[in-house]
């Protein structure tokens, strides 16, 4: 089952889609310049939305956490994108630690965590899962939503290295733990944690990744870049992949401070989507996503369609707004230009994301989510979404097909994910502290 | 559907694969190391022989001719597998000319290229077939045995650079074609044709992996080594995964010349490997396959039980193993250890083919005859098999199965087939011209 585009204006989308496909081998070239010097991230995971008259990421996420919603039967295809990042990397690594969310009652998430192992595993690693969480403090076995088990274990810091202890549990025994290298799941919301401050083994992605450092403005600032770039190879607008974006700082929500900037800011971007909709001939009302530059697990997001609405902000949408995973306060936000998702699935309303692993599509997904509108945020705390696995992988679109076959979106998919992975690879180049 | 051992001899595979899925985190790791010091062909096919208490390659390929037979469930993976080949070794193509072999009556060889041009054009590479055959003087559609079709275009010879001319064929123009890289789906067993010589273009692989050139008892000589060091790895015989191998020159097969040193050579094989039968108890009669060193498509092969057989040689078999492909006359023979295939499907004897592109381990499948026995080659001129693709990728052994179950069992082909890669990238790192 696939998401039908319900929008009327799918024409831009098409030709935009069929632009995609005939440039293929030109795309794939520049892709390939663009790999030499560029290092990919490890692995990432970026939504996108497609409007039919536009496709363009809102998020890009360097610690993806649904390998879990992919489809199975490509898993070999994470197995060996997982084998390249590795050779990459750490060509010597052998053993991995694998440092996951401390959210440890998700039993969503701790699905994707085994799934994750299993791909690592597979790629020819020997793998184990050691928690922050100041709540394992032994050997814990935890199970998934459908039953499997996970083992963590508590780490240990022994000077410059995180190891985990020998142990016995449930009659097993689980040797000492000493990897090369650290694979990080943990976004790092509320900053570096002692145990992970100036470790000698590699941290992969690095720290820096994390999003105590990590500005989804500075993102979409190289992903301009990049879209600029590729917008020229094919001679189109930019605008068609790429949301416009604007951000504000010492915003204080709960004493409403900055608001007036705020609003001035979502005004002229209104303004500017305005503009473009009447160039494409567009119908629809444009809308603005606010959400805090940091942020992440869709925590600190609104949608607003006036300058007015961000001016008289009720105590629980300040509330809302004001603080971040972790209980990190808000004070820097993005404007950015709201995206329509005119995917649907039945009545649901349907949002693709799509998964890399070093420069590698390995497959996506789409969020279907029943109680939400075509201009609100899928990726919201407690959101009930399901998720649908993309039948066929990003990586063969057949020319012979209609521009919009289901393999082909798929391919256009892969590009437009593949444009923000080159920005996220350019971001973490610039903020590389070892660079400056 | 899968093949089943029919042997009672299975215990020491069944103990080898136990050993492998154990060792695989050593294994990859090892496999990554050796990946540093050697590089990998472009692709390359290796048959292997399961006999139960013994696994081992008897053929390396490099220059593959059955694509159509892989799963096509798992194409992605050759895409991915092809994507990195193409950055390895020529970062800045875009445009690649396939040259294949040109037996262009051999319909299904035909279907092979089609899916070679389906990967490569996957992988992002803009790809035209140019033929050497004299009798492909314009552009010509073939048809594959399914159906589909198939353009082959003469080359052009312009000072170093072999192109293609633009033309006009079935209401379809044709640009001019200069590719950066050519690659050969062709062996050379009649040595480099005049249009192939000093090009300034890439040549994929490289001239000297030819048939004119590569002598299988180099290739096992490599493979010896190889799997020295890694039966160390393991602590495991060598022999389990190596078949034995000598050679004899000078061979004149119509004029009786050098039988009695073949013969002898024939009967100091089959005394070792009946000492290693006895070490095993195995109770099968040991056979040796006697082929021409230079020898491919399976031509210039007998496989005999006693040093008698290769003395009173009938004119029918003298004939047969004098001349090899492209007529070539046969002097030097290799004198392999052979090696019994248990693996049947229904009746039919069963013998893996696995197929890698750069160090990737892509799929397989089985060939498959109703007509042929146990010691008997079963890659034969004008052979009729069977292709029975891998169900499962070779990637995804499953730890908490079975040692022997199937996608455990195809690790181990995965494994061994690429020792043999290995062996086939230091036998052209050796061979290369520009090395010595």
């Amino acid at each position: 089952m696939v998401p039908h585009l319900t929008t009327a204006l799918s024409g831009p989308l098409v030709s935009l889609e069929k632009r995609m496909l005939d440039a293929m081998p030109d795309i794939e070239h520049w892709f390939r310049g663009q790999w030499q010097e560029v290092a990919a991230p490890f692995y990432a995971s970026v939504d996108l939305r497609n409007a039919g008259f536009k496709l363009a990421p809102v998020d890009t996420n360097l610690f993806p956490g649904g390998f879990n919603n992919l489809n199975p039967e490509f898993l070999s295809l994470s197995v060996h994108a997982a084998q390249v990042a590795v050779e990459k990397i750490c060509p010597d690594a052998r053993r991995l630690l694998l440092i996951p969310e401390n959210h440890t009652r998700n039993t969503y998430y701790l699905r994707n965590v085994v799934e994750l192992c299993h791909i690592l595993k597979a790629a020819g690693m020997e793998v184990r899962v050691g928690s922050l969480s100041p709540e394992i403090t032994e050997v814990t076995r935890l199970e998934t939503h459908d039953g499997l088990p996970l083992i963590l274990e508590p780490l240990v810091r022994e000077k410059n290295r995180l190891k985990l202890n020998a142990a016995s549990f449930d009659g097993v025994d689980y040797p000492a733990f000493d990897s090369c290298a650290i694979l990080l799941n943990n976004d790092l919301s509320g900053g570096v944690p002692d145990l992970l401050q100036n470790l000698e083994q590699t941290l992969i992605p690095p720290l820096h990744a994390g999003w105590f450092m990590r500005r989804k403005s500075q993102h979409f600032a190289a992903y301009d870049k990049v879209v600029d770039s590729f917008a020229k190879l094919l001679d189109i607008d930019p605008w068609l992949l790429n949301p416009y974006f604007d951000t504000a700082s010492g915003i204080d929500f709960h004493a409403r401070v900055g608001e007036d900037q705020l609003a001035d800011k979502v005004d002229a971007m209104l303004k500017k989507i305005a503009a473009k909709y009447a160039e494409y001939g567009i119908e629809h009302a444009p809308f603005v996503i606010v959400k805090a530059d940091a942020g992440t697990y869709g925590m600190g997001i609104m949608s607003v369609k006036s300058a007015d609405e961000v001016r008289d902000l009720n105590r629980k949408t300040r509330n809302k707004m004001s603080v971040i995973k972790e209980g990190v306060e808000v004070s820097e936000v993005m404007i950015q230009e709201g995206v329509y998702t005119f995917e649907n699935i039945n009545d649901a309303v349907a949002e693709p994301v799509v998964y890399m692993m070093d420069h590698f599509v390995v497959g996506g997904f789409y969020r279907v989510h029943t109680s939400r509108g075509v201009d609100e945020n899928l990726n919201a705390p407690g959101m009930q979404f399901v998720p649908l696995a993309f039948e066929k992988p990003c990586t063969l679109p057949d020319c012979s097909d209609a521009p919009d076959a289901p393999p082909n979106r798929f391919y256009a998919y892969g590009v437009v994910a593949r444009l923000a992975l080159l920005a996220a690879g350019m971001e973490l180049q610039e903020n590389d502290p070892l660079n400056t």
